[in-house]
């Protein structure tokens, strides 16, 4: 099958083997898989990333329960956002049947273990025709959502998982720095638990109007205005979660020097790099920074609910479409803000 | 009176003007004054520190309450850890009698403003012979409780609020790292509140037996075991916060690489440099990190009062005490951790 593989750090499209369903899996088919802005990061900083990871974790202990690495030397088929039909039924499978559209978190378990799909040399992600999911996992597509918008349940889940860890209660108020799909998710979500108001920053006026759709209720170009001039302007009373959804250096350190007293930092944008922050910036007043990650399956189904319920409409996040010879340019084509926010890639 | 005075970033002992009390001020004898690691910190960094406060201030609103800065070409005198006699009244005072023993915490407030005292050109410390105070802020130490011990107050509080910011609980453990007073302080809380276990690192044998003393489980030299080795051995399981109590640079990456999953790193150490960290140690964890500073007026007196009642016995910090003219070279030996914890400066 053909598939986007990543093979020593370089992204190429290529033919590889069409994986084959354990016990409890199914082969699905790829109707729609989003493109993340992490798997550009992975390209980019990924090898550094790695030796960091190395070189941190010396003398720690394993953790417990934890993802098989994969090995760069060999294939590996990024794509963790997708929505799927299913094409044949491992053995013992009982409550998926060929046909089914599921969504499913990028996560497969056999008897080797714990796999991130989309990360792993066994599991391909969703940059390939077909992929192997467990049917544990899968969750059916509610009857008439169109698979690209169920596709979209993966990055939602980031801004249900961030906004619930930010502890965010009714009465504050939100700054989103970054609009990008992640900012756009946590927009998303703030709105639906009705958070106001919501300030949210970006230098590209693509993105600034996406927020807009999303319900950010006052969007700023920080060439002009910053974010927390214009939250002060709208508001300045109420707590304030500032939720960096950039993941450049910097940015962290810049929420802190912003932050007015006892305020907290909700740092969802993935920066893999090192990083410079003056402590004292915390200190004084007495910051919180909580880091988030990825989503509880709880988090995961309800993002899919609120998108097949109408709650929230992503359509307009879909600024593009290829077919997988089409990646590797869509990598390149994502860099622009202004061209893209979410690249679909749709194998059929 | 004579009082060790700071200049132009220099500390020198000289004679300085006796302070007059206001309305609603006192005029006290300082019995006792502890010599504090942030005011070593402050002679050190406090230059470099001043210009980067100025920097990070820029195009931001200034605080609704703020402090004086000082300015430091001007005298300043430090020591803001002290109990105090009454010894004369200023306008309009009720509460307070002439004799009375008192301490408060470091904060004084006129027509001017809020000033902080021991960093203020206006109110000078406890490195003094005399001192004033507000009538509102002075809290009567119980009878029978020797001056020294009540100058304890203040860094305890440090502690009480610290451990209050961490949210910690019962069924929760703790890891402190770095066990000069702050360290110390934060043990003697975790303990009276029935956490446990708490396990405790230090370079320093001295404050390792201190802590001890303080009632810490589980004690390491981070050079055999590393605190969190010693923490999984013992118990691993329950949820752990970690105080990072020594305020370097490199401490809160050190912390935030050896937290398991979904801890919390309370920064309690004042580090006044930049400082590196790795922004995906916090992300692939989901840490928190919460920054205290200071206390809460209820703090404070909770602080006075377990001292008083006995609850904790903090005799064991005392290891030197010296008159106005020893604050010099007191500020020189305190850089050695074998020879002190405590230094008070008692003045008459």
């Amino acid at each position: 099958m053909r598939a986007a593989v990543i093979r020593d750090w370089q992204l190429r499209v290529d033919d590889i083997a069409e994986p084959t369903p354990g016990p409890g899996q199914v082969l699905t088919k790829v109707l729609a898989c989003g493109i993340c802005g992490s798997d550009l990061h992975l390209l980019q900083h990924g090898r550094e990333q790695r030796a960091l990871a190395e070189k941190f974790s010396e003398g720690l202990a394993p953790e417990p329960v934890s993802m098989q690495m994969f090995v760069p030397e060999r294939d590996m088929v990024m794509g963790h956002e997708f929505c799927c039909e299913v094409v044949e039924l491992g053995h013992g499978v009982s409550n998926l049947t060929v046909g089914d559209v599921i969504v499913s978190m990028p996560v497969a378990f056999d008897h080797t273990g714990l796999h991130g799909i989309g990360f792993s040399n066994t599991y391909n992600g969703g940059y390939a025709e077909m992929m192997v999911l467990n049917e544990m996992m899968g969750i059916k597509v509610p009857a008439g959502l169109p698979p690209e918008l169920a596709s979209l349940t993966e990055p939602l889940a980031v801004g249900v998982h961030a906004v619930a860890k930010s502890r965010i209660t009714t009465g504050e108020s939100a700054i989103v720095i970054g609009l990008g799909p992640v900012g756009l998710a946590c927009i998303a979500e703030l709105k639906m638990r009705g958070i106001g108001p919501i300030v949210a920053a970006d230098f590209s006026p693509k993105r600034r109007a996406l927020a807009e759709t999303m319900g950010a209720d006052i969007v700023v170009d920080p060439r002009e205005t910053t974010a927390i001039d214009a939250w002060r302007q709208a508001d300045g009373m109420r707590p304030v979660v500032i939720f960096e959804a950039v993941g450049v250096p910097g940015m962290i350190n810049e929420a802190m020097r912003v932050a007015p007293r006892n305020s907290r930092i909700l740092v969802v944008g993935v920066c893999m790099q090192q990083d410079i922050i003056h402590p004292m910036l915390g200190i004084k007043g007495e910051l919180n920074i909580q880091f988030a990650l990825g989503y509880e399956p709880t988090e995961f189904a309800a993002a899919l609910e609120a998108i097949a319920d109408g709650k929230v409409d992503l359509s307009s996040w879909i600024t593009g479409t290829v077919d997988i010879s089409g990646v590797p340019q869509a990598f390149v084509d994502l860099g622009n803000p202004e061209a893209h926010a979410k690249v679909l890639v749709t194998p059929h």
